[in-house]
């Protein structure tokens, strides 16, 4: 475990009281004391400030967008993502079962550290550091999003907007596909039995080719 | 709609901006400027408070202790009685579809008001008034929370107990039913495969004698 020096000056935050910074790098496997019970709290401090942050930014945000707009934010991938930037699994402590099976690279354990530093500063001198903290890390972030491309995806527009007139479902099929393994494009097809329609939509995954299929199919039924 | 005077003395809080109030109070069927927006952000302050004040009450509680206790806490139904204690119903703008359907009863439109109002008083002074308004509606609810008695229930420990040994999952059947419809009794047999073990549970209901029979096979398991 690395001496924790350099890691305090990329956070910007020195800690008056450097156990908390400890038992924030500290994982379950590793001992009792352990940095669940931070986590719980630096998930909420951070749910509260990048909500407040969204709900200053965009004035104009549906309370929809915004949560979107959330979750994007805090969803453990971008969690882990700083986690990672940080180096952050170099710091923890983490039970020997843990370490052999390489848990400090694992994302879901730098994630729970990342926000467990957030609640360990927030317990060291409270809510104003905290936010600091989190404006150092998601200021770009907040800068990148944007409420109207945030929309929902084709998918999800075509069932909605198939289920408030109330129609049938549509039903994807794959259709074809094509290459190799590694660049494989398929082809889905988008049917809506009421409407007798059919679209086919490419991608190079199967999901890809579902969500063209299914703008496609919007577009037909709203053009 | 009444006057908000009463409803402001019962709150415990005069808005600078009563405005704020006025749209806290404004359900999204009234018009575009509703309290949606004010509800994202009231849910969000009112997460991190809890969530800190159980953190603090209860140094001994675990993560998982800890969340079950603030869902308990946060949920619509809980949000709903307060919403009901301020009458909050008699307030409330909405448009004339939701007036006819008695929306101003309804549970999940009453609980959203009462954050958006915490939203609000958010906005009109910051955190430390809605902190007190928090703990103005809370503070009893806290001290009857105990993180003891909000243990899962037995067969969701019976479950993580045997899947934790990597045991067969329990089964659970009806073997008699005793009484007329309104003060029925059950019987249920839990029954776990590899350790041949059967234990009969008894409730009112198909899924108290369930429990009931967890229990009974928990402690066998355990003794």
């Amino acid at each position: 475990m690395r001496n924790p020096e350099k890691l305090c000056r990329q956070l910007g935050y020195e800690f008056k009281q450097p156990e908390l910074l400890d038992i924030a790098l500290t994982h379950r496997s590793y001992g009792s004391r352990n940095n669940e019970r931070m986590e719980f709290l630096g998930d909420a401090v951070l749910g509260y400030l990048v909500s407040a942050e969204l709900y200053r930014r965009f004035p104009q945000a549906s309370e929809g967008a915004l949560s979107r707009l959330r979750a994007s934010l805090v969803k453990g991938e971008t969690l882990a993502s700083i986690a990672t930037e940080l180096e952050l699994g170099d710091y923890m402590s983490l039970g020997s079962g843990e370490l052999k099976s390489g848990g400090h690279r694992r994302r879901s354990i730098l994630a729970d550290a990342f926000e467990a530093i957030i609640g360990a500063v927030y317990l060291d001198s409270g809510m104003d550091n905290a936010s600091r903290l989190v404006q150092r890390f998601f200021d770009d972030r907040f800068s990148r999003v944007d409420p109207d491309t945030l929309e929902k995806d084709p998918k999800t527009r075509l069932q909605e907007y198939l289920q408030a007139r109330g129609n049938e479902l549509p039903d994807y099929q794959v259709v074809a596909t094509e290459g190799k393994a590694h660049e494989q494009r398929f082809r889905v097809e988008c049917k809506i039995g009421t409407f007798d329609a059919t679209v086919v939509g490419e991608g190079t995954s199967r999901r890809k080719a579902e969500q063209a299929a299914a703008e496609k199919m919007l577009q037909a039924l709203t053009n």
